[in-house]
């Protein structure tokens, strides 16, 4: 069974009544607003509370301790509570295309290959954040729904709807012919991202830490799309690259035009 | 001595002559590109490099070991390479304000009491990306310049020009006496970032990831602007809404405007 770590994922979790089996807290751990509410949905919900040591915690935590944090901030990547949490439901391709069929705005988010975990989550959250209709990433070769990415992602897989595809280039197509547009965020683009159309149905695509997008997954995109680095530092994280574009798009469809 | 912890955070200390000390490389690592560009400049600079063992290098991380990360990507948060590097020099709030005051446009970034080092470093490297002037943090009851800052950072550090200061108000005073505009980050705003006036000297003042602006610092600013939220989940990471917002300036004062 897959595990939850943190409150603020514990909470939205509860919040979204995503399933839990069951809820380990530290013992001795002061109780905080946020966790007063976690206790409370635990037991309106019937959920078993169980009270552990805090090593019995990092044991189970996927991540373990964080060191460094600043004075007062949470010493345990878990924050004192971990969930037990059946399974993700995925979401298939279609029904995420079938819920927009008659929008006349939407956007997906399609992620080729991402590895990291912490990224896949904060990519979520921000999608979640601006609204998007959906998250599309690779079964293989990709990285996993792992309580680092839940925590990332702060809740928000509990309301994305998260497809996992064998081909991310056939779901590109099938994307396509549902009518969105497909816009690849390339640091080879020679658009810039606020020059580029971005009303209506559109998916954005986002490469590979390391590699970026696939050739052939570039190849399938409408356009590409870049922000512009002013820096010497050569790359954006993935993650940020990508909130920073979804709010591009976010600002191009929003209610009236905006300038 | 602080230590610098994966490739590319030493990569780009290696290119932006940052003093380093020495280096440390897991036994029996396979050489790719990065690591070789590494020696390749290590051997330039004289820095004396050495070989240890993969649990050595765990035991002087900060972070230690990543599990749960996709097959194939590193296992260590160090990647097996950290560097022993001088304690960073901070830069002077007056050297930030003097290097823009001829400037007609120029985005400062502040950070109200940030605690999570990967945040500050993460929001570094946006920062850096976008062209920023320089970064302000507060130099208690904040997140310090951790190897964790340094590895989100991915570098930008050694370029962006980052002053720790005692009093954030003072300082957002000392940047209005300069010519800036301070703009603060609050989900209680009523203007949205994309219409706000961006344009010119500009502060973005970031808060503290639980508890937003303090009263006070949110007093001083000019004007307060918003990210529309559209979905469930409460809120975004800071870092995130740092680099969309920071973007949003950039929209707005890149070379020609831009609808």
């Amino acid at each position: 069974m897959p595990y939850l770590e943190g409150k603020h994922a514990i909470e939205e979790a509860l919040l979204a009544h995503q399933p839990i089996q069951r809820i380990w807290c530290a013992s001795g751990m002061k109780p905080d607003a946020t966790l007063s509410v976690i206790m409370q949905m635990a037991q309106d919900a019937g959920i078993p509370w169980e009270v552990t040591s805090h090593d019995r915690l990092n044991e189970m935590s996927e991540r373990g301790t964080v060191r460094g944090a600043a004075r007062g901030a949470a010493r345990g990547f878990h924050q004192g509570v971990i969930a037990e949490v059946e399974p993700y439901q995925f979401a298939a391709l279609s029904d995420i295309i079938a819920a927009t069929r008659t929008a006349t705005s939407a956007l997906v988010v399609v992620l080729d290959h991402i590895t990291d975990p912490g990224n896949f989550g904060a990519v979520a959250r921000s999608a979640e954040a601006v609204g998007a209709a959906g998250l599309v990433v690779a079964s293989r070769r990709a990285a996993a729904l792992t309580p680092a990415a839940h925590k990332a992602a702060a809740g928000a897989f509990s309301y994305l709807p998260t497809a996992q595809v064998v081909n991310i280039t056939r779901a590109l197509a099938e994307l396509k012919d549902a009518g969105y547009w497909v816009a690849g965020a390339s640091e080879h683009a020679s658009d810039l991202a606020w020059d580029s159309p971005l009303r209506g149905k559109i998916v954005l695509v986002m490469g590979a830490e390391d590699t970026g997008l696939s050739r052939l997954v570039s190849e399938t995109c409408d356009f590409l799309i870049k922000l512009p680095q002013q820096g010497k530092v050569s790359s954006l994280n993935v993650a940020q690259a990508a909130t920073a574009l979804m709010y591009e798009y976010l600002r191009q469809n929003y209610e009236t035009p905006h300038n």
